[in-house]
């Protein structure tokens, strides 16, 4: 009898077989092609990334605490930082958050890994909006999570949906972005984030409140996190991909006392703990400039940024087609009339040199497929008319496509 | 009926209540204690680390491709930095691997943890050797693996007791490192590797070799990696922490073609990829300056160290200890007679100002009482006697108390 050849993939985890794959992520490495021009990755606009202040900050970390911000470190995070980000809230919200209760993560993507790996045991149910975040599903996929959507209403969550879905479900967690949610950009009312306190207060269930763009609002100084409404049942995620940069990998989560070492135990094994030299310049950075001067522009940069896209987008998009208009983030979120599939013209739109990310990538069961989500930060003002030509073209090549399909 | 109030560790995941704290960990924190003298955490010498040429390299990298670098990147890592690597092997060991095949990693405790992800189902079987390194019993404990320690011999893993426990317990994994182990400082001789990829090779199991320490060797230019040997059921893993610095997070994985696209999910849905700056960064500084001229500084540094410390260790711990002596790395391993127990020592010890880690810690079933882990590089030569004479104060006072103790 000849020997099996080895094959690695018959020693995969179950976990492993249920993650998925991240359409976002090939999309984006697509897009650092230069001649295309992308509506798709969620990529902050470089041209507003505070290189030199960066570039001061990394100098001084390098000049004053080198030695020590190049050894090991602390797996919760460099406490001047840590302490900040508390201020941070206080001044905003005016919400005592203890330092301790802060856990500097890469981003805030692996605050949602790290909530993944502490909750969830395989056939365990989240629930989430509908649309939602893809690296999210993605997370909660790896660790083999039977995942529901709930419908997003112009205002938030639908509170019956959520409350009927609940009781029959019994979800151990659920997953929540109210701040100009990723893709949809819709945020929830002061309004709804009560109700949607209230009625989760007497459930038993974990409420992990995802914030990457909470400081980044056109309309008032934001919002306050549902997590500082029932704080005994919440974990609460931030990230300075936004405000500063997303290359430097760097975000937070704030926890319960009770489940705090638990948290720590599972970022030790991750990954011991992030980057210190970067942790130590984003904290130079944030005290030795006006962080608020460098949010405002990138507030106002990105409103304008927005309101261009929806004006071309209505002109070159098919009649019929609606368009949600942010408060904030950075995406828009079009449905097109019914019949439309964006999984179908992304192929076209490809050839035109034109990207963005089908809507049916953020629900977990096949629906939404006449919707597309579109970034409007990473293109400008000219670069946005000009994709949306190209996108013009790609739809009556589409259209074109379908009337021969239908003549056959 | 009064309703039960909330908590969150009723909510906790199977997983997540078997992972292990480290006590390593909560020993780094304690040791950032100035007065302290601590041959406890791994740190490499701060005095040795390259803070101008690192300090200029960033300055490059922001001078010249600063939004790029600001900017989200690939999951996969920065490509030049891949490029490098495989040279390095090339130029080391004669062998060519594809910049394709390699993953960056925050250091190479996340190449562990993606590899328990990826393979481990809770109660699979991991073997590996006896002792073995914290960071990764810890790893693996977080997806509920039954860990089995095989006995490490002067010139490596116990074949033969390696290959009764496989037969037994068909383990699904076996993680080990064959340069200048952590905690022992064993190394495998080129006979044994040889002996061992022979032996595996009809097994069907994956090999996770753990390589952190293979540039930081005193003897000549440092062995084959076992996965080059057996390539087609190895993963192996590289670290920039001893190379460079421990801050920066840095590491990789070398994986096969046919698991690579699993590690890239994983690695996705952990924290998106890692940190940009730092990759380019770190190309910079190998592409720049000379990293042979600055290892060689290393190894004969640690050279020094670990040659001071056997010998001040020999005059100060008591007669019958026997010491490993390693050709590379940063740890000795002390085995003390028989009737010593070191968790109970270690109280003493850090009484007196000075800090070990107890050798249990590095068995996963409560072996191993009388043996510690001595760290050499982080201590300058003074510090070292000093911090032997401490112990030896220890080492009084426990036996004092023992004999107090014996005479209630």
């Amino acid at each position: 009898m000849k020997p099996q050849p080895f094959n690695f993939e018959d020693y995969l985890s179950e976990n492993c077989k249920s993650t998925r794959s991240s359409f976002l992520r090939e999309i984006l490495e697509t897009a650092e092609m230069s001649d295309i021009i992308s509506f798709a990755g969620g990529l902050p606009n470089p041209g507003l990334f505070p290189v030199n202040e960066i570039k001061w900050a990394l100098d001084k970390v390098m000049t004053e605490n080198a030695r020590c911000a190049l050894q090991y470190a602390g797996s919760q995070g460099y406490r001047p930082l840590r302490e900040w980000i508390c201020n941070r809230y206080y001044e905003r919200f005016g919400i005592h958050i203890d330092p301790g209760n802060i856990i500097i993560t890469n981003g805030s993507q692996q605050a949602l890994d790290l909530s993944g790996k502490l909750f969830i045991n395989p056939g365990d149910c989240v629930v989430m909006e509908k649309p939602s975040y893809i690296g999210a599903i993605q997370a909660f996929s790896a660790y083999n999570a039977r995942m529901e959507q709930v419908t997003l209403q112009h205002d938030g969550i639908n509170i019956d949906e959520f409350s009927e879905k609940t009781r029959s479900l019994m979800p151990k967690l659920c997953y929540c972005i109210p701040n100009y949610q990723n893709p949809s950009g819709i945020s929830y009312s002061s309004q709804k984030r009560h109700q949607f306190a209230e009625m989760i207060s007497d459930k038993k269930l974990i409420v992990l409140e995802d914030d990457p763009y909470g400081e980044i609002y056109f309309d008032n100084s934001g919002h306050i996190p549902i997590s500082f409404l029932i704080p005994d049942q919440c974990i609460l995620t931030g990230s300075f991909s936004k405000m500063i940069s997303p290359g430097i990998r760097a975000g937070w989560m704030v926890v319960n006392e009770k489940i705090k070492s638990h948290f720590l135990k599972a970022k030790q094994a991750a990954d011991l703990h992030t980057n210190n030299i970067v942790q130590q310049m984003i904290y130079t950075f944030l005290t030795c400039f006006n962080i608020d001067d460098h949010l405002d522009k990138i507030r106002g940069h990105y409103l304008r940024q927005k309101n261009n896209l929806i004006e071309t987008a209505k002109k070159y998009l098919p009649e019929g087609t609606k368009f949600t208009n942010p408060d904030g983030g950075m995406f828009v979120w079009a449905t097109l009339p019914d019949d439309y599939d964006t999984m179908q013209l992304v192929d076209f739109a490809m050839r035109e040199k034109v990207i963005f990310v089908p809507g049916k990538t953020f629900f977990v069961s096949g629906e939404g497929n006449n919707t597309m989500r579109l970034n409007f930060t990473n293109s400008s003002l000219q670069e946005t008319e000009e994709g949306m030509k190209r996108l013009n073209r790609a739809l009556c090549k589409y259209r074109e496509n379908l009337h021969v399909m239908a003549g056959l």
